[in-house]
Formats: structure tokens, sequence, C-alpha cells
């Protein structure tokens, strides 16, 4: 194999445009013929179908149901949270006929079938859930109401990027109400956790747990958590949000329950979510200059098998060959799902064709020939480090699932170290400002990681920061037990933050 | 239990509203406030992810993978479609601007956002799949291509019934593209049979498997197919449909390919699906007077178990056995998926409990109290039959699958019980007009069933039929070998085609 990476240009050479040659080059996703929206390719699909069992799975596990809501809401719904959410973002599909004809051979709206009031196509679906909400609560009995979509979702975007900014995406948003604050509390960190086990354990992404600021929460909540991812370019990315409400939506969406005793109390609330966004993470965190490189668990197919033919006569022996392997793997558990095993007998040159897998990033890769059906072994490459060796087929299919994990070890941990060694501890506002601050002003799309400092969290200073130096507070990561000194005004304070640029 | 039946009023009464009855009563769906589009319940959409799972794994199974593509079409995608597709349905949501603004404190489309070209939210995917597809196959190589995708989708509609009829509904569309015209033949019949198993053998739903007139056809495919089943009140429902396209889609679309001898041929295309509409044809074909009654291998829960509990001091010892049964029940697979049981412990009255699980069509029904503990038995009804019995703890468990499985088996006879009843072989035309002229002038809504007939398929007969008696041809079930007598014109045909209502 040549020298040559596979991608141009490298992660060195343009990081942003490097991204989007892997995901092209992956097949994972493209550009639509409509503006802002994308075709998200099987291979990228079977990627998010992973993504939605396991995450599925977890949501159920924790007592989780599913519905399904309409994709319009009535303008007159945000007109509500409009009113009383400062920074409602207005950037959305607007449905306003429903009826196209024919006019001198063009198609256009019907003027008589203008809508009374224009339908808005989900931004979320907050505002319809909760007007089901305050519907389907009655009485205690009824809570808490735990329900989770599976859904797509609009909100119009001017500049995009495949899976990090689309008009449309895809995403799961989890909507519950409880009797008390406390149960609301729980939830809110529950759901947290299993992001954060989702996200560790089978994106192999590490990640900051925490609080966001004021500046940066969800308007509508008390308090937003979010997972916080760090890139190979070392910005921040957040993976996922959980918010609790309080009983703020409830009161906007009259959210009441009869408690115990008769008396009438407002739920409390909670949401979270998580979207496509990941898959571009994932693609960030863990490719490299030769495409992608993912995750045995999320993976739409484990491992590959390239049978090498040379002449037609052992072809049909070869194939052969080929198909019991698969089906001997197919046959083994991991991680709750059987393996899958694809077999590439597409008539490419091989070369041609063994790199199609590395940039699509198959965890495992195996050529079969002659040679290798003689000493019952096949040749294997391992994706992540692109180390090959000849392994015994019968060693390899025992001991599958231990390669598998162990891939999957060895990915959660480069990206650990990636992560650990761009994390600084801070103490000096001066070194802060100089952490920041391009090193080389030919190529400020190099950024220094992410700084861990004591900050007060003054809102004035939190603004002047992202104005200098264009970082934010990624989430508040610590409420120490005891007080320091915050690094910006020497004003005393508990909160130990992360402050990184971001997605 | 009262003799009364739970759902007012009974399909004798008044069949249509009945069915919004059952469908409200089994808390499967309800309608949005949002005109026209609905609200899909836990209940309602743990029915169609069982539904997705199954048709899922066949489709997958077959050779398809999934994909996915934008809510959004460009107006001219539709625009090319209606210049040559007669019958082109134009009432559809149209998005016209892309930001809400306040103005005098009330929300509007931003003029300054109006589009250039409206969108149309996908009433189906056809002209976006087809774009993608023209840019994909190249080559003979890309051949065949074989995309499946999960969606929902909108077309306007006026009058809306649950499930049978909303202006947003759910479904998979199949959409595959071929090297040669016997290949596409073989994939469209292919599918056809996958439905036919699943509707027979999961939902427990005979049907007529045949061709549609050039009346009844979709106006782009040059034949389509499928499968017609009878509800209660004996009306035709069409559960699917799976389209040989020829190459017409190809030519529209622009869909060609370089053959092994480098010369470029327009593929064959088919495309095939299933929405939630079986939902409501589920609920028309097995419900009763007393509500909804489920399949057991579609069965969000295929038991539920009531603790009967009349004093406080038994209360933790009940709740430990249901608990113990409810593990070691889930612990059997039923079917490639595990069994679901829920224990009912909602603060309500123990023939209220019941009468909600009956309502909800959940198959089994247990309810366990101190005597049942005692015999190390349980009291169980089978919702199907309302059959009452006890049967000792250990029985059940050892006999779950067998009686899910009898149960599953008793629906599907009654069904085709029903099927086979009021689907009559009718040779003469005075007869065919006597058959479906209704008996009871005041109950105009009680139909006849389907007609079995020689039809020589001439249009204007067709047409003549329908307008007469409201029958239209719903599929062309064979092609006989010997030409026989059409029934209307004594004209000779090989065509035997069923008559019905249809919904």
């Amino acid at each position: 194999m040549s020298k040559k990476s596979a991608i141009t240009p490298t992660r060195d050479e343009d990081y942003a445009s490097w991204y989007q040659e892997v995901v092209k080059a992956a097949d994972l996703a493209e550009h639509a013929p409509v503006r802002g929206c994308m075709v998200i390719k099987p291979w990228g699909y079977g990627l998010w179908e992973n993504i939605q069992r396991i995450l599925d799975k977890k949501i159920k596990d924790t007592g989780h149901k599913n519905a399904y809501f309409p994709l319009f809401v009535p303008l007159s719904f945000l007109q509500k949270e409009a009113s009383h959410v400062e920074g409602f973002a207005k950037e959305c599909a607007v449905v306003t006929h429903h009826r196209l004809e024919m006019v001198n051979g063009k198609l256009e709206p019907a003027k008589d079938s203008k809508l009374e009031e224009p339908l808005i196509v989900r931004p979320t679906s907050e505002t319809i859930i909760g007007e089901m909400f305050s519907k389907w609560i009655k009485s205690y009995r009824d809570l808490p109401l735990l329900i989770n979509q599976w859904a797509n979702i609009v909100r119009w975007e001017m500049r995009t990027r495949l899976f990090l900014r689309t008009t449309e995406f895809l995403w799961q948003e989890g909507h519950t109400a409880h009797r008390t604050k406390k149960e609301a509390e729980v939830e809110v960190f529950k759901m947290l956790g299993e992001y954060k086990d989702f996200l560790e354990n089978y994106l192999a992404i590490p990640c900051f747990m925490g609080r966001k600021s004021e500046m940066e929460k969800f308007p509508g909540a008390v308090d937003t958590y979010a997972l916080e991812t760090m890139m190979q370019d070392k910005k921040a990315l957040q993976a996922c949000t959980s918010h609790f409400l309080g009983q703020n939506f409830s009161k906007a969406s009259d959210i009441k329950f009869n408690d115990e005793n008769g008396k009438v109390e407002y739920a409390w609330t909670t949401s979270w979510g998580l979207t496509t966004r990941v898959i571009g993470a994932l693609v960030m965190v863990h490719s490299d200059d030769d495409g992608f490189i993912i995750p045995p668990k999320v993976a739409p197919s484990q491992i590959v098998i390239i049978p090498v033919v040379h002449s037609d006569e052992v072809k049909d022996k070869i194939i052969k060959v080929c198909e019991k392997l698969k089906e001997d793997l197919e046959k083994v558990v991991y991680h709750n799902k059987n393996i899958v095993v694809e077999i590439d007998t597409r008539d490419l040159r091989g070369g041609e064709k063994k790199w199609s897998w590395i940039k699509k990033g198959v965890p495992i890769i195996l050529e079969i020939g002659p040679k290798d059906i003689e000493k019952e072994s096949v040749f294997m490459m391992r994706r992540n480090t692109l180390e090959k060796n000849s392994i015994k087929t019968g060693d390899f299919v025992k001991n599958i699932t231990k390669i598998l994990d162990d891939i999957q070890d060895q990915m959660y941990e480069k990206a650990k170290r990636h992560l650990d060694e761009n994390t600084k501890e801070i103490f000096e506002k001066d070194e802060f400002y100089k952490f920041f601050t391009p090193k080389n002003i030919e190529k400020p799309e190099i950024h220094a990681g992410f700084a861990k400092v004591y900050f007060c969290l003054d809102r004035n200073q939190e603004e002047k920061i992202k104005e200098d130096l264009s970082v934010s507070v990624r989430c508040i990561i610590e409420d120490e037990k005891e007080e320091k000194k915050c690094i910006f005004c020497s004003k005393k304070t508990k909160s130990k933050v992360i402050f990184a640029k971001a997605y």
C-alpha cells in the first residue's frame, strides 16, 4: 500500500475540508438536491440504526415509552413560546398552502389553498408534546409520564455541513413529567448518565459532563446539562443535552395534576436529546488521513471479507470458504447483536476494493486467497492501527469478540489520551489568554484545547472572554466543596469550568 | 363482568363510530391539535415498532439496505412528474418561507424569507430517490440497487380518520433498480410475497394477492400488485402495494447504466410500500364489541399481570410473586423477541383495570391474588375468546409460547372464515348486481363482501360498474389457462377478479 494518504487534504493541511472528504469517501452521506438537507446513505444510516438500537434499549430499560407526534406545529403554539422565551429561534420551514395547481403549464401553490394559520415544520416537538401532556395528565396517578420520540427535525440553516449542521436532521427527544422536583432532577442525571455510558462505551468518545452557564444554557430551562467532547482539531462538540425545566414548561403548557390530597400542582418536567450530529463527532474523533474508523460496537458491519481471486478455476472454492466463514462469524453475538460480515465480490481490482473499505472504516478487513486456504488462515488488517497479520481461521473465529473489544478499547484509549493531553488546568488569567491565542497566525484553525479553570461565572466577564478569544464556557464540571479564586477577577467561587472553542 | 359491551356503539349499531371508539379506548392514537394529523400513543406506537422490526428484518434479509432521503422535494421535481403523470396528486403541504418574524407582537412568515422555489413536504420520496439513483448508478456493477426508507409522509386530506386516512402518516418505501426486466419482476413478486407472509403470519390477516386493473393501478407503474384484505364490515382494504415500473421511472429520472459491453441502458425499477394504515386494518379485522384484540406476534406486550390486592398485608408478597413471574416469562423468546409482560399496579379498582386491558387488546390477562398464590396458579383470560381458567403457574410458563401461538392461529382462522364466508364466486351479471345491492336500505353500510368473477377488464364496463354499485376491481387474482366468458359482456377472458367496496 502506498505511503500517500487516501484522504486529500490531510487533517494538518485543512481540517474542515478533510472532514468533508472523509464523510464522502466513507460513503456516509451527501448533500441532497434540496438546499441544506442531506441524503444519509446506507453505510451512514446503518451507523445511525445502531446508535438508535443501543440508545433505544437504554431509553426503554429506564422505563420510557416511544410515541409519535405530528410533524407540523401551528404558528400559535410558537407564538406562545416566542412571547416569553428570549432568543427564540425563528429560522424554520413555514407551510402556507396545501395544494398545487397548474397555471399555464407551471405548477404553483394554489391561491385558494392558503392556510388560515401557517404551520411550522417542527424545530422541536416541545410545544406540541406540552399540549398533549396537559391533556393526558390529570392526576398524580398519571405521573411520572416518560415519553421519547425518534423524529426528523427542521431548523433552517444558511451554512450547512453534513451531519454537523443541516436544515433537516434526525434525533430522539425525551420529554418527561414528574410529581416532585427531586424526581425530575433524578431523571435529568439518569439520562445524562445513559448518554455518557453510550458515548464512552459504544462510540468510544470520552467526554466531560457538566452544567451549562446561564449564557450557554437552553433559555427555557432552569438548568441545562451536556456532554462535551473534543475533536482532533481540539475544538469542543456538544454531544447531547439533558434539561431540568423545573415548572417553567408546565406553567407555559398548563401541565397540572391533582396530588393525593386533591391539591392542584404544576408538574416538574425534563427533556433530553441526541441527534445525527454525533455521527459528525464520531468522524472527527476517530478518523485518520486514510479515512473513517468506526468503533466495532456501532459499525454497520464489523468485518469485510475480500476474496483474492487470480484465476477463475479457484473462484468457486474461495467464495465457498468465504461464505462458510461469514456464516460462522455471524453466529457470534457481540454486545447483544450478531456480528455482521460482508463479502465483497465486486468486479474491482483488489487494491481499489481494499482501499474502499479502509475509507469506510470497517473495523476488520480480511483477505482470503488460495494460499490462505491452504494454510487454513486469513490475512487480517485492523483498520484502527492498519496492522496486518496472518492468523489461523479457527483462532480468528474463536477470538473474534476479544479482537473487536480490543479495537474498541484502543480507540477509546487513543481518544482519551488526546482529550487528556489537550486539557490543561490553568490558574492565571494571562496564561489563559496565552493558551487561547493562536500560535501560528497562518493556521488559526489549530486550536489550543480545553482549559479547566476556576471561574466565578460573572456574565459580563464571560461575554468579554468570548469576544476576546472566541471561546466559551462549555460546561461547569464541578461545584467544589472549598472556594477558590476566580482566575479572572479573584472573586471566590466553587465553580470549575471547561473553556474551549466550539462547533 | 357485565354483559353490556365495552364499546359504544357496537359494530352492528354503527361500524364507523365503533372503529373510532375502539382506537380511542385502546389508547392507540388520537387527533392532534394540527388538522388532519394524529398523535400515535405508546400502545399504538409499540405496535408500529413491532411491525417495523419484523418487516425491517424481512427487507434486510432479502438484501435491501435502509437509507434516508430529505423531507422536502423541490417544486421543480414534481413539475417534471406532473407534466407526464395523469392523475398527479396535488394536495400537499407547501413550504414557502424560511423564517418567522414578530410584527406588532404577532409572529408571521417574514416577507424577505420567501423561497425562490417552494418546497413540498414529501408525498412520497420517489422523485428525490430517482434523482439520487441517477447519480449513483453508472455501471452494471452498481446494480441491483436495493434501497428502503422508513419515513413520515404528508398528503393533505380534507376528511381524516385515525390510521386509515391522515395528512401525515408513517411508512416504508422500497425503491430498487435492476439490469433486466426479469430481475425487476422477480423483485416485485418477492416483496409482495414478503408482505403476504407478514400479513398472514404476523398480523393474522388473510388476503387476496393480485394485479390492479389499469383503472386502479398507480399511474406511473406498468403494473401494480396489491394485497386486499376484508374488514368486518366486508369492505376491502388495500394493505400494501408492489409496483413494477418497467423503464418508465428510469426514463423520467434518467437512471442509466453501462452494461458489460459498454452499451448504455435504462434501468428497470420497482417500488413497494406499507403504511401505518395497516394498524387501521388490524383494528377492523380483529376487534370485537369489547375493544381491540392484538395478535400475540405484534402485541407491544403479550401479557399483563394484575395483582389482586385486598389488604395491605399481602401486597408485598403478591407483588413479589408477580415480579418473579414477569422475570420468568420475559426470559422466553417468542418468534425472535423476548416476551414482554406488564404488571399493572395502578391505583385503580380491579374491574376498571381489567377492562382497560380488554379494550387495549393485550392477548393474555393474568390475575394473581392470595388464593392463586396458595394454589401456585394464575387466573388467566384469553382476550380473543374471553375464556377464563385457572392454571398452574409452572404449566403456564412452560406452555406460554404454545398458548400464544394458539391465540395467533385462532385469530387467523376466524378472520379467514370471515373472508371465505363472504367471498362469493358469481357467474351472472344479474346475480352480481343483486349481490352488491344493499339488502337493508336503512343500513347501506352493511356490505355484501367480495365477488369473484370472470371479467374482461374493459375499462368502460369497469367505470359503469363503479358508478352503478360503488364497487371496484380490487385485484386480478388469476390469469387462468383457459378462457371463460366475462360475466358482464360474454367476451372471452382469462382474468378472474375480485370486486368489492373499498376503504
